[in-house]
Order: structure tokens, then C-alpha cells, then sequence
């Protein structure tokens, strides 16, 4: 009930804030739509695979046709050089710059930072493409192309909203900082966010992640996303591989203790056996309760869609809690034994399981690593193996949440009313973007992620997609939100 | 004692059976290393990699070579066709032929056949080897090449045995079966043993297999193998692999549920785990033992050689009865789980763990089969997964064991004795040669493992060779053997 109070209240305030009525500024965008979705052909040409070095002048190139559009919008575009890349092979490649952007300085209005990503994943017709990866291709509303929803889409949109408002007034300054590399891994960038901390950073006063997706066909905002912590455990018991035939039976076998090890993780209903780490698990309040029984789910066809046979919750509310506010924990492989088809009587030398537990607010890296760490150590001891042992955490990112209360989330939801006559599913996401957290972390800042892809949208598969209504409803709830950021 | 006895007894009677004497025949041999170590260049330089589809035709020569060698000894050759190989592709390739020999043709004496290959493992430079691998070259009295110990040497070893005989008289008929498919599995050979059962085998007495090499710097002889059967469990939770952020915790993980039920197969100290598994296994008995006893064993130099950091058991008895006359369970890896380097955040769709369980008398690889079956599937449903599951023995082959008492055993001992003044190691080895059984099996004949390669040959490694001493004594061995075998 509180929540739909707060609902009516901007309902009255917004129209005092924003002198443009709305209506206008959406009818601009559906005018203009065949040229917003002209652009976005320009830039899905660019083949910006940050994943293949034959295509590194294609990112940077994407990142000069951002520059150009920003300028055409009026924006200064600073192009922050992230220095080179050091390939396996000891010889280097230049890193695509970052746009550090900014259009409007007004010091009476908020500054809100829009955050997203020029690169995309690879995309081959081979790989099972219906239509050609970077030619956008229109079928039946949905605008088909490597990058339309993930997330060149998603930031032409922001852009595309600027637009339209700059035909009346731009009601916020905003920022942009897009980057190349994200796709694998934001290299360079968290270095870069931690230098312009006092400089590009000092004026912003939100941070908006425009690179999500919606969970449903209903829009949706996310205010939190996991952590992660990524293990190897690595057993030697020998220094070259032996042959089962002749060593079967006489050696405590590497993979035989580090199989028992993980065994030892997680019991069959997903529980994590590792003693301690539930206990900083932030506990559940009834506000944040009521936000799950809010969200649509529909467990048939999640299930249909991945060939899952069956979910270990079944009630909705308990599946959203377990893939975003709990931790979880999932064993990905084993590096060194035997893993190609067919058969192979190999006792392997030295086998590396690997393993990585979500964290979620309030579980720190820290004390996670010497949790898991000291349950290993503990297990292994009593099994009294003579092989080598050793336990790595390989990376450790913090878990991002918001308060959905903030200026930044009410202005959203309230977008969202006025653009989609919904009300906007609050959502915490069970994966991990690492930027998030840093730019938490480093910045301070108010963060959201307001996404406008689709549930179906296939970002990293074949036939990725934005619909024509989310690219262009999408403007509109870009423009909306500007609006809405500006009463507060 | 009773043993001692025995090889008194043979002590008196071989010279009356043998009217040329050995020291004769050896001082032949002696006078004839020259020729012997260059018809083995001359058959280490044919690149007969079976693996390398490409090399095929080498296969062929080398196979042609061998004929030529056999024929000049006055033997007679049938080449026998095997077909075709059928590869991935659906294109089909010649499978080299089989050479079935015969020298002799007494019908007063009995007949032994010799079983070997003359195809080799791969080898390149680039491997590692420290000289030109198909270029036969001697350091320090050892004869580096591909081949020379697997198994050119030893089959050249037993014709140059032949020869000097013949220089007197041969007094026994001599059979060879060999084959250019070994490396990779013997293909299309067990059908043909079956065809010629009737015929080629059916004046056949005895069967030895060349290929095999000593456990320690003492001769061996090989009285058994042990079997195998190959297990895959596959588990699938998905019909596509899964974020591990997006669905972690959710899902009941198909490599979690392997995990669990690989960890249920065998404990640390090598025991397994499956109900009734050892029901079956042969009882040690008294003279079995005593065998044990005689083996020397250096526990330390062969940690060292692999590596190994200790075994499970350290008296030498235990160690050589739980590498060749227990079962063994090795668990070997796992397939479409992540098993390259770095870190990837994926919960695998659909996971393959394979594992082998080395048979031993008297274990009947069906039982085996019902055994691991019941046990996987009694543990799967005690987990109350909704995955699938799926169990399959992808191969199993009978363990082969012999009496050491049989006319080849006494034969092989003598003759061991006679040539290198010691006795033999009477062994059992921990792998499996699936072709002794199907000779047992389908033949019924009595077989026996007498190989003269060295205990550090490397066979299948870098740098394989066979030293000299081996090469030269290996063949008065076989000499001695075969006018030994005549007096039974």
C-alpha cells in the first residue's frame, strides 16, 4: 500500500516538473521511428566482436560513430585511451578507447551517467543465424541483428530520447560512459572508473546501467544483481598421467579425492554444505517480500525454453529468492582429466575442479574464500591423502544492491506507468556484473539498471533481436525517466 | 620346492630333446647382431603409425616387409584382408592386411604361434624425442626409435630366433599372426580369429604374445591380464547449458548429481564402494603367493619415474596383488562439463562421467555390469533427482589368466634360466589386452606373455628404445624357448 501512496504522488508532482507534456516528446519518437531503427542498421554493421582481434578496428570505429552521434546531439566526447591489450604470445593490441560524454552543464539540474556497451558477441551465419548477423533484418516486429538488444540498442535508445527531449528541453544533464571490452570483461575499465572518480564522476549523481533485460514481456527494473567467487581446487598425485591398467588400484588417484572434495559442496536440493556461509545472508524483510509475489512468472515455459525438466522451487516467490537473494552454488568442470568423447583408461596427474558460489549482500570475498578454504583444507585432511593440494579463489566480485526507494528507482517506476500503464517488476538478478558493484564501490553513487530488452531476446545466442515496440516504447520510457529524474 | 623340483627335472630332459646345443645356437646369434640390429633400422625407418590415416600406406609396407622376411626364411604368407575402416566422415579407408605365417610343418612336432604388431604409436621430433624418431640410433648400448621395443624389436627378436635355429634344425613349427591395427585397437582382428579359428588355429598348440616388457631389470614371464569395463553415466538437467548466475540455485545441476554418485563408487584407499563387487574375485592362493615373494620391486625409482608421491600400499606383495590380481576402480573425467582453462561461469546442460573397473578372475563382466547398474541407479534414486539418467558399460573384456604350470610356463622358464641365469619373474599385469582373452575364448589354446622389452623402454613415450642386451639375449630367449617347447 505504501508503495502505490508514493505512486499517486508523483502522478501530481511530474506534470509540475516537466513543462513538455509528455504526449508530445512520444509522439516526436514514433514520428522518428524509421530513423532510430536506420541508425541502429548503421551500427549493428559494425562487426564490434571485442572477443576477435581481427575486428579490433571495427570496435574502435563503433566507438567513433558513437562519438560522432553524441556530437550531432551537441555532447563533448573525450575518447579515454585504455592502453594495450597483452596477448598470450607476449605482443599487444590496443584497447578500444572508452567515451567519457557529457551534453547539458547545467549546475541547477541532477547529472545522471547512462553506462553500457558498444562491443557484442561473436555471430557467424554459421553458428545458425536465420538471417545475416550484422544486416538488420526486420520479421515480424522484431529487429534481428548481433547487438540490437545487447545492448547497441539499448544506448542508441538513451540516445534517441536525448533527442526528443532536446526538441523542447533537456530536463537533466546526462552523461555517457561507453566502453568496448565489455563483452569480455571490461578490460581496462574498472582502472579508468577509479581515476575519473574526482573528475568525470564528481557531478554525477546517478548512474543508470541501461545493459538489462526485462524478465518478462512486463518492463522491469533491477536494484541488485549476486556476487561471485570462482574456486579451483588442484590435486597432483603424480607428474606425468598413468595408465589405469597399470597404476589402477595402487594410487590414491587425484580424481577420485578431488571428486569426494566436491561432493562435499552442495547437497541435491542446492543447499551449500560449506559450514558458515549462510550466516551474513541479509535476511529477508517483508518490503523486499513483497516485490517477488508482485513479479509474473511463468514456470512452463521458462522450463520449455531451456529443456528443463524441473525447477528444485516451485513456488514462485521461493524461485526468485533462491536465483537472486540467496547464494548458490554450481560446479562448472574439471581441467585436466579426461574430457573429450570416447573412452580413455587414464588415471590423470593433475586434475583442477572448479567451483563458484553467488554472493549475495551481506556475504563478504574475504570471508567466503576462508570459509570455503578451511572446509576443504578440513575434508581433505580427514581423508588422509598423500597428493598435493591446493585451493585458489581466482576472482571475487561483491554482490550490488539498491534501495528501491531512491529518486532513481521511484523515477523509473514511475516512467514506466507512463510509458507502459504497468506497473514496473523490481528485480534482483542472480548473475553478477562486476562493473556495478565497482562503480558502487569506487563512485558512491545511486546505481540502477533499466534495460528495455526483451525476455526472448537471445543477447548471446543465435537471432538476437529487439522487438520494434520495445526499441521505440523503449525511447519513450528513456525520455519519460529524464523527465521524472528532473523532479527530484 | 615343488617349483624347484619341476626345473630340475627340465634341466635333465632338455638336452636330451634339444640335440643341437644351445651355445651353438647363441654363439650364432652372437656373430649375427650386425644383421639383426640393421633389419631393424630398416623396419623402425617404415612410419607404420596406425593412428594417422595418412601413414596408412606405411602400415601396408611395413606389412609387405614383413612377409619378405618370413618368406626368405622359407616360410608361407597369406596376406588376409580385413576390409575396410569406416571413418567419421563416411568415407571408408583399406585396413592393412594380416599376416598368418607358417615355417615348418611337422606333424610330429607341436606348433607355436607368435602373436604381434607392426604398427607403432605416433612420434615426432617436436614430441620431444632426442633423436629422429624413425631413425633407429644407438647411445650407450640402446637402440633408440619408434618400434624398437613396440613390438618391431620383439617380433624381429623371434625370427632371427627362427633363423638361427634353422642353421640346425627348427623343432618346432612356427606359426605368426601379425597385425598393423594394435595401436588403435586391434580393428577388424577379433572377427578374423573367429573366421580362422577352424582352419589357421587348428594345428596350433601353444599362442605367445611378444608384446610385453619386464617389470624390473629381471626377465618376466605373464601368466594374466586383468579385464575392464568402461562405464558412462550421463546426466541431463537442460537441453542447453545454463548461466550459472541465471540459474544458479535453482536447478538440480547435472554435474552436481554426478559428482555425488562418482563419489559413491570408490574410497580413499582404492576400496569399492559397489555392493558385491569383490564377490566373485578368485581366492589368493598359497602357490599364487609365493610368486609375489620372488618379484623384485623398487617402490622408491618408481615413484620417481611418475612422480608419485606415495602408493596406497607399501609392502610389495600388496602392491603387485592390487595392481594386477584385484579389481581397480578409476574414475577418468567427465565430458560436456568445462574442462579448459580459465574460468566460465556455466552450469553444463548434459554431463558424461566416465569411469573403468579393471576385472580379475573370476569376475564375469555381465554380473559387473548388473552390479554397477543396480548401485547407480539405487544412489540416483535415493537423491530423488527430476534428471534424467543414463548408465552404459561401453566395452568390457574378460581378464586372462593362465596356469604357470602349463608345457609354455616350464618351456619359458627353462629357457629364461638357461639364457640369463636367473629365474623368471612369474607375473600378472594390471591392463588389459583384450585380444589374449579372445584368443582364450575363441581359441581355447594355452597363451603365454613372453616379451623381451626392457622395464624403462618408454613404448608408447618419447624416446622408446630397446637396449641392445634385450635385443640380442631377447632372441637367444625366444631360440631357447622354441627348442625348450620341443620337449613337451
Amino acid at each position: 500500500m505504501i508503495t502505490l501512496i508514493f505512486l499517486l504522488t508523483f502522478t501530481t508532482t511530474t506534470d509540475e516538473a516537466s513543462p513538455v507534456p509528455a504526449h508530445q516528446i512520444f509522439q516526436y519518437i514514433d514520428e522518428h521511428q524509421h530513423e532510430y531503427v536506420q541508425r541502429l542498421r548503421e551500427w549493428v554493421a559494425i562487426e564490434s566482436d571485442s572477443s576477435d582481434l581481427l575486428k579490433r578496428q571495427d570496435v574502435i570505429k563503433m566507438m567513433h560513430l558513437a562519438e560522432e552521434r553524441i556530437k550531432q546531439l551537441g555532447g563533448t566526447v573525450e575518447l579515454a585511451e585504455l592502453g594495450v591489450q597483452e596477448l598470450h604470445n607476449g605482443s599487444t593490441v590496443r584497447l578500444p578507447p572508452v567515451i567519457l560524454a557529457g551534453l547539458e552543464k547545467d549546475p541547477e539540474k541532477p547529472t545522471v551517467c547512462f553506462y553500457g556497451h558498444l562491443d557484442v558477441q561473436p555471430a557467424t551465419l554459421e553458428d545458425g543465424w536465420s538471417t545475416e548477423p550484422y544486416n538488420l533484418t526486420e520479421i515480424n516486429g522484431s529487429l534481428y541483428g548481433r547487438g540490437t538488444s545487447d545492448d547497441k540498442g539499448q544506448i542508441l535508445a538513451v540516445l534517441n530520447a536525448v533527442e526528443a527531449l532536446q526538441q523542447y528541453e533537456l530536463p537533466v544533464n546526462v552523461k555517457f560512459l561507453l566502453e568496448g571490452m565489455e563483452e569480455v570483461g571490461s578490460t581496462g575499465l574498472f582502472k579508468l572508473v577509479e581515476e575519473r572518480n574526482s573528475t568525470f564522476f564528481s557531478d554525477v549523481n546517478y548512474i543508470v546501467v541501461t545493459d538489462s533485460s526485462w524478465v518478462s514481456n512486463k518492463p522491469s527494473i533491477t536494484y541488485g544483481t549476486r556476487g561471485n567467487s570462482y574456486f579451483f581446487i588442484e590435486i597432483e598425485c603424480a607428474k606425468k598421467d598413468l595408465h589405469s591398467g597399470a597404476f589402477g588400484g595402487i594410487i590414491p588417484e587425484a580424481t577420485s579425492d578431488l571428486i569426494f572434495l566436491l561432493s562435499t559442496l552442495v547437497d541435491s536440493s542446492g543447499h551449500i554444505l560449506i559450514p558458515g556461509i549462510y550466516d551474513a545472508v541479509a535476511p529477508l524483510m517483508e518490503k523486499e517480500k513483497k516485490l517477488y509475489e508482485k513479479i509474473e512468472l511463468d514456470f512452463e515455459k521458462k522450463k520449455a525454453i531451456f529443456g528443463i525438466r524441473n525447477f528444485t522451487y516451485n513456488t514462485k516467490e521461493e524461485f526468485l529468492m533462491r536465483k537472486s537473494r540467496y547464494p548458490s552454488l554450481s560446479i562448472h568442470g574439471i581441467q585436466g582429466a579426461f574430457s573429450a568423447a570416447g573412452t580413455k583408461t587414464v588415471i590423470p596427474a593433475r586434475v583442477i575442479g572448479k567451483f563458484s558460489i553467488r554472493l549475495v549482500p551481506n556475504m563478504e570475498p574475504s570471508v567466503v574464500i576462508k570459509q570455503v578454504t578451511d572446509h576443504l583444507n578440513k575434508k581433505f585432511a580427514e581423508r588422509n591423502s598423500p597428493n598435493s593440494i591446493g585451493i585458489t579463489c581466482m576472482f571475487a566480485s561483491k554482490p550490488w544492491l539498491s534501495d528501491t526507494d531512491e529518486p532513481l528507482f521511484l523515477a523509473g517506476r514511475k516512467a514506466i506507468e507512463k510509458v507502459f500503464h504497468t506497473e514496473a517488476d523490481l528485480t534482483r538478478i542472480g548473475g553478477t556484473i562486476p562493473i556495478v558493484s565497482h562503480f558502487q564501490e569506487v563512485t558512491g553513487k545511486s546505481i540502477m539498471l533499466l534495460g528495455i530488452g526483451g525476455p526472448d531476446d537471445a543477447p548471446h545466442g543465435q537471432n538476437e533481436k529487439i522487438n520494434r515496440y520495445n526499441f521505440i516504447e523503449g525511447t519513450k520510457l528513456y525520455a519519460a525517466f529524464l523527465q521524472e529524474l528532473a523532479s527530484f
